[in-house]
């Protein structure tokens, strides 16, 4: 039966709430996903938005959803396609799903003059990576990455933590 | 002498240039950078900016530069800053002006209600590793870096490549 992949719409954003949960499962992290419905309404389809969603459907059923925003290569001078989530519900795989919703993503790049596609895939995720070698990506493995968020991101701002408290103050 | 962190200005593109090919040699990929400085002045200053950058200045004297955008949590449901480009010039460096850089951006991060940042760094480039690890960084090492571009990219996109010359047409 037929794939279809369309841009989603505001009424998309529980779906796609629910395919964010359902890869944070998939990614032994079930409890990270602290997004509610409101924010992802604001951030991808308000005056300014910060990511652009596509949703695959197999037979008029909702089965995937890839999830991308542009960055900048300063290298290439233009901003690039950053694939920040993509998602097929286990019950629709190995129906090519995946595949169309990466073409789909890579054929939004040239359209819009990116240069290039990137993501991240968890190590061991092994047919995630067999998948993505065999449509033609690159392993930068020599780059590593880094990130500072919460208390170390409000230390590193100059933000002094919030005072400890003392024996009397507790008591 | 004091060092000043600013906002960029459409008169310092030809400096960041000059800091982007200066960080591209030292990352040992000095061939690497096709950006000129309309791209950057287009994409950087333009009604639709696709990045922000910071101009470190020691005793007046251009010293050393960061460059980042917003990228997207759907874990979070926030966008986050990503940092693509820091770099100090080489007669700059003991300074403390990275950190000065770095610590302005994760300034930014918070105002701009950011709940992260994040970077990716070369894994031979030790005295960065060590700087951001004392910065309070973490390193994500479960996460591989992927990439498609160029021709693997309007391949996995559905073009054609340019048909091969044949030995007639070479003629």
């Amino acid at each position: 039966m037929a794939i279809t992949i369309r841009t989603a719409t505001p009424a998309d954003v529980p779906q796609i709430l629910a395919f964010i949960r359902a890869l944070a499962a998939y990614e032994r992290e079930p409890d990270a996903v602290l997004a509610t419905e409101a924010d992802l309404l604001r951030d991808g389809f308000g005056p300014h938005p910060f990511y652009e969603c596509l949703i695959a459907e197999q037979a008029g059923h909702p089965a995937g959803f890839a999830l991308y925003f542009f960055d900048y290569s300063t290298w290439l001078g233009r901003p690039g396609l950053y694939l920040e989530d993509i998602f097929v519900g286990l019950e629709f795989r190995g129906l090519g799903i995946g595949k169309a919703l990466l073409q789909r993503v890579a054929a939004i790049a040239i359209e819009k003059n990116c240069p290039r596609l990137k993501w991240e895939v968890l190590d061991w995720n092994a047919p995630a990576v067999d998948f993505y070698r065999a449509m033609g990506a690159e392993f930068q493995d020599e780059w590593r990455n880094v990130r500072v968020s919460g208390e170390a991101l409000q230390r590193l701002a100059g933000i002094p933590a919030a005072a400890p408290q003392t024996t009397e103050a507790a008591q």
